[in-house]
């Protein structure tokens, strides 16, 4: 099987730019990727494919070849992915499926979504979209409600409290208080995370993350043009997975087999395993998501996640620093955009470009995207400082 | 390079079935391509690529688990593609990246969409959708008036005339007539097509496709997978290209770019050239579609598509049979099904399995799908009695 290897990356900042377009947030991402990829001009592309939900209609089809026109990709295979939150990990799987079959040399994968120009109901159609349609959306079950009855579920089984959601709200807006490009990019305090209103109990508004506006965009590889860039980091290992889209239909509450499955596949690809992760970008939508993300990727056993939150082992500084982006709570969540953003995240980490969240001696980063409540997810394992 | 296989096809009928659903129309595809397809069983699919426009706004997000689920896949990897009409094009060119990258052995390409439960306003939008969003739709360009502009460019640079897209639609109707699964199944004769009311001028009813509900699905394999099967045709080139969105943004409107280089890079990869077709399914969304196509696929030179309608050479028993399953205007056009949907009727061409519109003697198919009107083109060239 072929290498692959991600060579640049780039992102917007995220946040509420409602007076961005799609494209000129692709734009922004896609500059800064190129920038970031001594080695590769635009005229190398072979492939582009672009993550998005397609929120607020702006150009329902054909929005992959309609970004990558606007950066003068007009020509290239550009084609849209949706998998709903896991729109843009699953885009980046696939350029790597791209590179690894010898029909493309050089692949962008990117996402995109534009969010904050509607009116709060609009947004909230938008979000409940990634829910189940007949019996989860159309009987009123919000998106937030969605992962309510999971945090529900996890609290009665084992030894956590509604502290445990506040400390990953804590943990990652201290980390996003480090990222320029972060939406929310401020530190709260664990009062402050305790106390606010409530969203869907036992969520409040800091178990939730935003909903935000902005693009990534990540270059893809194959080894001899990467051994030709100024930074390369090698696509270890790649899995995905699906699974029931509504909750109800589901065997566990507790846990999301598709994240399970999706790391499996990516760790044995990877001949590696949870031990040798140095860092991981988890998808963080509700903080309970972080919780289960923790013992779905095997970071701990079952039920173990509150005593690894409790411990600081996931903080920037602990042993497995997890989203030290700031995760979506805290950098925020324009759907199309996370899982390619996730991918800029550990391409920085892992070339030592982190700045003052640089985890320290990162040689193996994970990423972990989820689609809904976990319809989809795709998890990357990549490994730095082999070529 | 792995070689890539199809090893089974299936698809719905097209038609108007508002009281079918997406799931239902996808799951009668699916069930078909795995009878078809002795020697895979569902626990052998490794990935499943799911072509959707989301017409109708049934499952926004996450449709490809959703209907990827219904037939008991849950838990492999799924995703929806999007490039408006030929969003299952691409599905059947990821399918066999997945396999081409040694990432999957087995691999489900499908697409369905289900049009006709909508008033016939509603439905104009979607189709609109598939158009340039800022300066087509939302100027009031409909996707009609988008071909019949470049219909009026051609008839003013060459030596053809409107009977010329009447004689594309009896054509096509003769063999959907012959095809069990067609939308519209009937024949139509010359007069007819000259005397239906206009659409867009120069266009008139018997010069458009209709809007159509259905499904398809087709199983790409390996080479080892594929030599215990029945039946199987090797993917020999695969070609995709993108093209500005805008038709008005394009250098040429009696050329569709995305197609030229879709089919240079498939016949490239094939070491074939148009010479070597012995039929081909193109994406005749309207009349003058299908002669553009004609001349972008290098069966004659620019402007020699009026003469190889004249000389019968696409018919059925001519020397280049194009369309023999009846095109998008007589087969239909759901959407995203249409794309699968041509490489199901090459499959049975191929195999010797298209009753009475078996191409005689056919052993070299190319299909071509385009997306609005030339955003995004996919061209594969598929070899039977290979394995």
């Amino acid at each position: 099987m072929r290498e692959a290897y991600i060579v640049g990356a780039g992102q917007s900042a995220y946040g509420a730019f409602p007076n961005e377009s799609y494209r000129s947030l692709f734009a922004t991402a896609y500059e800064e990727a190129m920038d970031s990829a001594g080695g590769v001009d635009p005229e190398d592309v072979d492939e582009a494919v672009i993550g998005s939900l397609g929120v607020g209609g702006r150009q329902l089809g054909l929005s992959g070849p309609a970004v990558t026109e606007h950066v003068g990709l007009h020509g290239v295979p550009s084609s849209r992915i949706e998998n709903a939150c896991a729109a843009s990990g699953y885009a980046v799987r696939q350029a790597v499926q791209a590179v690894k079959s010898g029909m493309a040399d050089v692949a962008i994968a990117g996402g995109y979504e534009v969010m904050t120009d509607m009116s709060g109901d609009v947004a909230k159609y938008w979000l409940g979209v990634s829910g189940e349609t007949e019996w989860e959306r159309l009987t009123g079950t919000t998106f937030s409600g969605v992962y309510a009855q999971m945090a529900s579920a996890y609290l009665d089984a084992y030894d956590a409290t509604p502290d445990h959601f506040s400390k990953v709200a804590v943990k990652n807006h201290a980390n996003g208080a480090k990222n320029p490009k972060a939406h929310l990019g401020f530190e709260c305090s664990l009062e402050d995370a305790q106390n606010a209103p409530v969203v869907a109990d036992p969520l409040n508004l800091y178990h939730c993350c935003p909903t935000s506006d902005g693009a990534a965009a990540v270059i893809v590889a194959s080894e001899d043009v990467a051994s030709s860039c100024d930074d390369a980091v090698r696509v270890a290992g790649v899995g995905a997975a699906s699974e029931r889209v509504g909750l109800f239909q589901r065997e566990s509450y507790t846990s999301i087999e598709s994240t399970a499955r999706a790391a499996e596949s990516a760790y044995e690809m990877a001949g590696l395993g949870p031990d040798d992760v140095d860092f991981a970008e988890v998808h963080d939508c509700f903080a309970i998501a972080e919780l289960l993300a923790y013992e779905d990727l095997g970071f701990c056993e079952r039920g173990g996640a509150a005593t690894l939150i409790d411990d600081g082992v996931t903080e920037l500084d602990g042993d497995l620093p997890v989203n030290p982006s700031g995760g979506l709570k805290s950098k925020g969540h324009p759907i199309g955009a996370t899982g390619a953003g996730q991918v800029v995240e550990a391409f920085k980490q892992l070339t030592g470009h982190a700045d003052d969240r640089q985890v320290s001696g990162a040689t193996v980063g994970l990423t972990h995207n989820v689609g809904g409540s976990g319809g989809a997810a795709v998890v990357h394992v990549l490994e730095g400082g082999v070529l």
